[in-house]
């Protein structure tokens, strides 16, 4: 099996999701960097309600976006995810979110999750979850401070 | 009227912001920055609504948060917030969320917004507005990558 | 094209879904719904988001919802959805949601609608939107209370 | 120390909890419902969270709301919250919500929860926590379909 080293994932904006300003409401960009991320763990082979179960938990410990344009109701969003680095207790993961009809490019992300135990104490990756997955140089600039720095 | 410099707004953990690792999902803290930032206007004068019946929108563009332990449910969590910088399109904000019973730091983070016209176009700041922030030092190092560098 | 009198939505229980019961938790059912509903109407020739853009509002007016078995997180949740009963000013939508992988029963569920102006006055819906529903009878017993008794 | 019979908790609609139609999304009543209810029990001398400790689980099994004046961004909603009814393994809240400023009416409702265990099997609710509740008659007729038939 060839493992994809960018996913993509489809979401469509639903009604609850837009504020009053009319667009996407802005946190809810985390929940869909969450979506493609589990989608993207399970085109690894892995499935994060597995890994759950064998007592690994996956905590955000950092977010940063960056919004371009807007998404409005009923979009379908395309969300591009990749694993940016994948250290012995900490996963980064790079996004980009393009509208799907278009292509135009709606936001950047970078998501870094830390690992814990049962107990929320930080752990180690065990060295089979590490072995999924291909960190690859981002396909899209981020654009975001410091986004490039230090990984 | 003493403008303040450092607000600080009061949440509490709701059992609908919890997730099954027990804690308070991490895009619930977005949602914690916009109401501890509507409530820093207030107390400086501007209500956002009011601002919005002007024309006027003011848009996150960029969000950054590092999470530094989990809040729980029944959890009451301190949102200090200040006014980083004010620039002609642009505001940028601090954050840093604090255990309210204890004082632990749970999470600090950095929220840019662009000010937009009804038709979402990007529009000025009014100098009524931008009068109304007195930017400050962030009183908690952020912690932030990139997050002093050019701002 | 054959209008179909029973809809098919499938969405996955995302993480955000989740509470510290484990579980789904019980406020996302509304949205599933209105996810359901968006599809309907799709199927039927309606865009909802045309149907807002024409000036009409569809405000929900009335939920209930049973829970019947949880949902739990990656869990493929199938939601069927028809039309109850079409009247001039209100539609009334029933579902039933389903374990897509077993059948098992989730929730059933009734949503009424009022037709609303751009002013979210009271209005009627447009005889052409009328005409794009065929009420059906319940495919399944929504054992809500009062749910069949003046409907 | 004298029990509340009926007890009123105040929530402001953040932006988040608006939608493109201007009001706050129908969804987002569930979970003020929830968080008065929450209210209600420390007020009775239970917290929930030390409820969950013991191994109780209260989950809602039926959620019925009407929906009668929208909520705005920025408004406060008073939520007037009371036990209907208490059996071996079941109780039932009865909710208006209000308008804090002008007492008009926006929603009221009614919600069921069943007693479960750790397991989330179906359970008893203690004999000290059934004690804690008073019933009451609805102070504010709901208007629910069924509502008083068989409560």
């Amino acid at each position: 099996m060839t493992v994809p080293t960018v996913s993509e994932t489809l979401v469509r904006v639903n009604y609850s999701e837009t504020d009053q300003m009319g667009v996407a409401y802005h946190a809810r960009y985390l929940v869909w960097l969450d979506i493609a991320r589990t989608e993207h763990l399970r085109l690894c082979g892995a499935s994060y309600r597995d890994l759950e179960s064998t007592g690994l938990r996956l905590a955000v410990s950092e977010v940063a976006v960056r919004y371009r344009q807007p998404a409005r109701f009923d979009d379908r969003v395309r969300i591009r995810c990749w694993v940016r680095e994948v250290g012995s207790r900490r996963i980064t993961f790079g996004y980009a979110l393009e509208h799907a009809d278009d292509g135009r490019l709606l936001a950047t992300a970078r998501v870094a999750l830390l690992a814990l135990d049962r107990s929320m104490a930080l752990s180690r990756l065990p060295a089979e979850v590490r072995g999924l997955f291909r960190p690859v140089a981002d396909p899209v600039p981020l654009g975001l401070r410091g986004a490039s720095a230090d990984e």
